[in-house]
């Protein structure tokens, strides 16, 4: 076995045969096959539910397109993302405040509309350029709040007074505001929407959440966000006067992939607004942002309304930003606060150099696709 | 907008077709288009590194296949693991105790291994059904050593007498090892490789370290696996008495993808032998391998060597047993030390019950590739 091994694996650099198949450790899964580095992998993965996934359906085609001398690397790092990862935009600012708002939400729309505008002028009067808002701010988090408080987003004006506060002030304080979210009424359909504006009053993006709330913790938390709401239909990366920023909202935090996503079109910092709740919230809200921010090696904020232990619903708070090391730079207990915190874009620049780890993956072993982009 | 938006969305379960490129959010970086659920992804992905990733060479071909009546769900969230990920399989037992040897490692090779013995001895004494040593538990951890004490695994015998001992150990004490990590001379090569032995003292598996160690922390922490290593070139999956277990070693933790892939193949324990050190351990160590147990709500268990202040690389220790719950089940400080703890297999179908993630995934939006797999 020694000698068939070694001679396979002689030509480092050069070529990735390897026969582990036909090795002597029967019980391992061993799924590895010759690969040429002159291939063009063309999966052929059928979108439909009720395809069955056979072997042969799944198979690699192997196509001769390049030589074995125009390969850098046999690892082929870039080919971990498809499309490859965009290469780190230079940001408009290098360094700047950010105000995470984590505010008390009632029952009372109007009071909420006008308590979250004076966080976000204190928070602009603090210095902030960026200010993040909660999940579901205007309204109590309850699926039947949802249709009550829902707003249209795209009429605007009076259909949407909450988002109409977050663009009148973004342009008078000149701030950029990822406006928390808040339920959004769309046709017969309602999403919980993050709406996203720039320092010039404009909407540069909305998210509409992907990932719904449907979990079932028996005799701890059970919430079914599905029974009212439609889940959104793409990602969301949006340019703003303070860096490229990737949006999720809370339940979308926990899909690794997104983040992957969002850092392989560029993004500088994730903002999740999120009401993670009392059980799940020890449990994972902060591990969860700095999973997130380390494994992606970028800022990662979020912001939770306060706890209110008389609400259906009790939030866990501990708004919190994460630096591209994992660490966190500013959080808070569960009380309203505002936390004020500097981001400096160098601090993913040295962190990448220090541990290159996107120049290390293993494109010839794994890869995660991005399908609106490679669609578009 | 409103009317326009609402027409395009009025379909729900029937229909994906939204235009957000042609949104009024100008500053939104938006790649969503026209998907049909009567669609046959397949993109064409270039493995060439020199290969450039135009738009049009990574078009998604989009053909009719099948009716809208036979989607289950617009989501496909089991096509965000291409092939899709296996069914849990069944474990051979449900509940069993784990050991992780945190053993001190000297130079002197012949001590290492009789002192590893020994504490394998005590951790099977104690209950272990599977016992987990660390990385480079015969040598110390240095590019000068690894040369020196490389041993011929598939030789065996006297060309390799730390896995001679794994082995007899296994067998005689009907226990699963899975055997920390060894420097492996293979030809001219050498690799960081751990042996997994099955209770009759075969060995089941190797793995050689996939991602090398290659990072510079300035002032803190500079090293270069690559000058003496080679790269493993395959992911260990490796059905045991214990269960089915997915391998890495140390760096190897760094990539979420290999965890991701690990579990689509139905993996119930990562284990990851590592010696994260005095700057990398206190920053990332628990982080990451509760990030890997938590996303793919599975057992996450690590082993180090005992820390030795006057080593030239100074271990963090810390080795830990995780649950799919992201949950720190058993841990030590940096002293020699055995962590017992119990794995309960049932807790994970409890997890994913309450947290139904694997079947919230947007495989409509992202797809993890898992290549050795998709061209078994």
């Amino acid at each position: 076995m020694k000698s068939a091994i070694s001679s396979l694996v002689s030509s480092k650099h050069r070529s990735l045969n390897l026969h582990l198949n036909h090795s002597p450790f029967s019980n391992s899964i061993s799924y590895s096959k010759t690969l040429s580095h002159k291939s063009t992998f063309i999966p052929v993965i059928p979108l439909n539910n009720n395809t069955s996934f056979s072997n042969r359906t799944l198979k690699l085609k192997i196509q001769a397109t390049k030589s074995v001398s125009t390969m850098a690397s046999s690892f082929k790092p870039e080919q971990a993302r498809a499309p490859p990862a965009v290469p780190l935009p230079k940001p408009p600012v290098t360094k700047f405040k950010i105000a995470l708002c984590q505010i008390t939400v009632t029952t009372d729309k109007e009071r909420n509309i006008a308590h979250a505008r004076k966080m976000i002028e204190e928070a602009a009067a603090k210095g902030a350029k960026l200010v993040v808002l909660p999940e579901i701010w205007n309204s109590p988090y309850s699926n039947d709040s949802f249709p009550a408080y829902a707003e249209d987003i795209d009429a605007g004006g009076d259909a949407s007074p909450s988002t109409a506060m977050l663009s009148e002030v973004a342009r008078l304080l000149k701030i950029t505001i990822v406006g928390g979210s808040v339920p959004e009424r769309s046709g017969d359909r309602l999403y919980n929407t993050c709406c996203i504006f720039g320092s010039d009053g404009k909407l540069k993006a909305k998210h509409r959440k992907i990932h719904l709330f449907d979990i079932d913790i028996p005799g701890k938390i059970t919430f079914m966000e599905s029974k009212t709401l439609t889940a959104g239909e793409t990602p969301t990366v949006v340019d703003t006067d303070v860096g490229r920023i990737g949006v999720g909202i809370c339940y979308d935090i926990r899909f690794q992939e997104l983040a992957m996503i969002y850092a392989a079109r560029g993004a500088h910092l994730l903002c999740y607004p999120g009401a993670f709740n009392m059980t799940t919230g020890p449990l994972h809200w902060e591990l969860l942002q700095r999973a997130r921010a380390a494994d992606n090696q970028l800022y990662v904020a979020t912001c939770s309304p306060a706890r209110d232990p008389s609400a259906g619903y009790i939030a866990w708070g501990h708004s919190t930003l994460v630096g591209p090391f994992g660490e966190v730079l500013a959080t808070t207990e569960h009380d309203e606060d505002i936390v004020m915190a500097e981001i400096d874009y160098s601090m993913m620049e040295l962190r990448r150099a220090s541990l290159p780890t996107i120049k290390q993956r293993r494109g010839d072993l794994y890869q995660l696709v991005d399908i609106q982009r490679l669609n578009s």
